[in-house]
């Protein structure tokens, strides 16, 4: 069972989860490609994950057998689970609470050696909407109070098993990153009386400096103050777009995008280990005046270091407009 | 010239910096070791470094000639560099300044193969003495406003060349986390009026589930809220040390204990990659009242993925009881 500690001195959460140890090729710095035949996200091997939760499959086949094109299964080593109370308990100085809350596994294909973004449009649109209905589900959940979906790329980019699969993890607490970047935006606004992020969009838009691809309803373009090289942010054009009540037809325009930016970043870099994740607003509040959500992706190209660590500082050796360019030569 | 760029939401600084893209094994993951004969850390190749701002070299022998024991030089792919001007400048919704401060590399020994921890006491305590002594000139330059002194041990943990050596950062603006830690131990100390690190030491001390090491000035003990596995934090017992009037007495105590903990962490560990860095408070402002200086060490054992960089929240497989355990077996 895991623990969520919070730090006394900066009031940011942890998450004790020896389990995770248990993990495959954690701690393990080279290892061999694991074979298709001994990987439990395959067709096939469907017994080797805890029961499904969701699967997009053939009619006529039964969960928890072959013939699914996308399967939703708890994580084998959950950072946090459904089970136990969402209370804190002080330890002296300290505070602790269970870990409660979900850590799901989207397997997106049955094929081993596939790609999300080399599938077919179709089937990418479909991981999308997963994405949409997982939020939905593990909102109403009465103790959740933030739900991040995401996907780690490559083993570099943290990701233990190569067959293509996004996560879900649906926590008791507003994550830190979130909270900032809402006091951010209300600090933004109750200065100005607007959103930053249509600011921030209105100026890219006219600069086209920064800007990669566009369609109707997205913007995708590398943040002027970029953390890491080749880091992409894609914003909707429109400020009320609410990411759980978008119809198929919003989502088509994202997985759209999405789909064109990661070939483009793909071809740019020759398939870079990444990380992406959705900042939505927090389920429960009334802040979607300010916030606007967005999707980043971060390419995994750098190592951070003492000084990273020490100060917060992130150091980019590549500039935005640079990034930018090059995604735009293909 | 690097550049330095804020985050209009969240307020954090990026250092943008193209020339550090020049660095020997930047953005290559998989290179052969130097060889010593290649190396311009090593005695003998002294042109091949900026001139030496300091150096402990036998009596008699001239700066840039070999005879030395330890030597500071300016980094060669500076983040932040001495010339240019500390104003911001507004570029429509953003900001920028010019990437002004100093970057340092404090090589710490003139042997291509030699470890810091593994040479002798005299030369350890010297080099933590180096530190002091380059904290105390950068703090005088009127437009630094905090020095950071940070070791990347290990290709993993940033390191792009073998030879032992420490860095010293001096940067325009007080970094994020350090304006963090300020403010967590400001809320606690106005709250109990009492300092957060005292209080810590405190209840670590009377637990003695996470204490690894102390002689009469230091403790060394896992934090409650460990970020990475194994993670290290080390105090000074009194309050009112500042490290820059330390006596070498006094940082002779700090020498020790570093020594004593990194060799035990080698120990239970194998030699991992580490970071460590030294947290002051900002040089002019009077907060040492609350704030209490110390240094953490962070072995790099895991990756971070995209649930940690899109909501902050750190997953820690290893409770740090059990930390501290391994290390007080060896």
């Amino acid at each position: 069972m895991s623990e969520l500690r919070q730090d006394p001195l900066t009031g940011g959460w942890v998450i004790i989860s020896p389990r995770r140890n248990k993990r495959p090729f954690d701690f393990v710095s080279e290892t061999k490609e694991e074979e298709a035949t001994e990987c439990s996200f395959c067709e096939g091997h469907e017994n080797e994950t805890p029961p499904e939760i969701l699967s997009l499959r053939k009619k006529g086949t039964r969960p928890n057998t072959p013939g699914w094109w996308i399967r939703v299964v708890p994580n084998k080593y959950p950072a946090l689970q459904l089970r136990g109370k969402a209370n804190v308990r002080k330890r002296g100085i300290y505070k602790e609470m269970e870990g409660v809350g979900a850590h799901e596994v989207i397997i997106e294909t049955p094929e081993h050696k596939e790609d999300l973004f080399s599938l077919e449009d179709e089937h990418i649109r479909k991981v999308i909407e997963v994405y949409r209905d997982r939020i939905v589900k593990l909102t109403k959940i009465p103790y959740i109070k933030y739900v991040l979906v995401f996907k780690n790329q490559g083993r570099e980019a943290g990701a233990s098993l190569r067959h293509s699969h996004s996560q879900v993890i649906a926590t008791p607490i507003i994550p830190r990153n979130i909270q900032e970047e809402l006091e951010g935006a209300k600090r933004y606004y109750e200065l100005n009386k607007r959103c930053i992020f249509c600011d921030i969009m209105a100026q890219e838009l006219a600069l086209r400096k920064r800007v990669i691809l566009e369609n109707e309803m997205w913007v995708a373009f590398t943040p002027y103050a970029s953390r890491f090289p080749y880091e992409i942010c894609l914003l909707p054009k429109e400020h009320t777009f609410i990411f759980q009540e978008m119809t198929d037809e919003e989502l088509a325009h994202l997985s759209q995008i999405l789909r064109d930016v990661i070939r483009a970043m793909n071809k740019a870099l020759s398939n870079p280990p990444y990380n992406y994740f959705l900042h939505l607003p927090p389920l429960k509040k009334g802040s979607s005046r300010y916030y606007h959500f967005h999707l980043e992706i971060i390419p995994r190209l750098t190592k951070l270091a003492g000084f990273e660590w020490g100060t917060g500082f992130y150091i980019n050796p590549v500039p935005p407009e640079e990034a930018a360019a090059k995604f735009c030569q293909g």
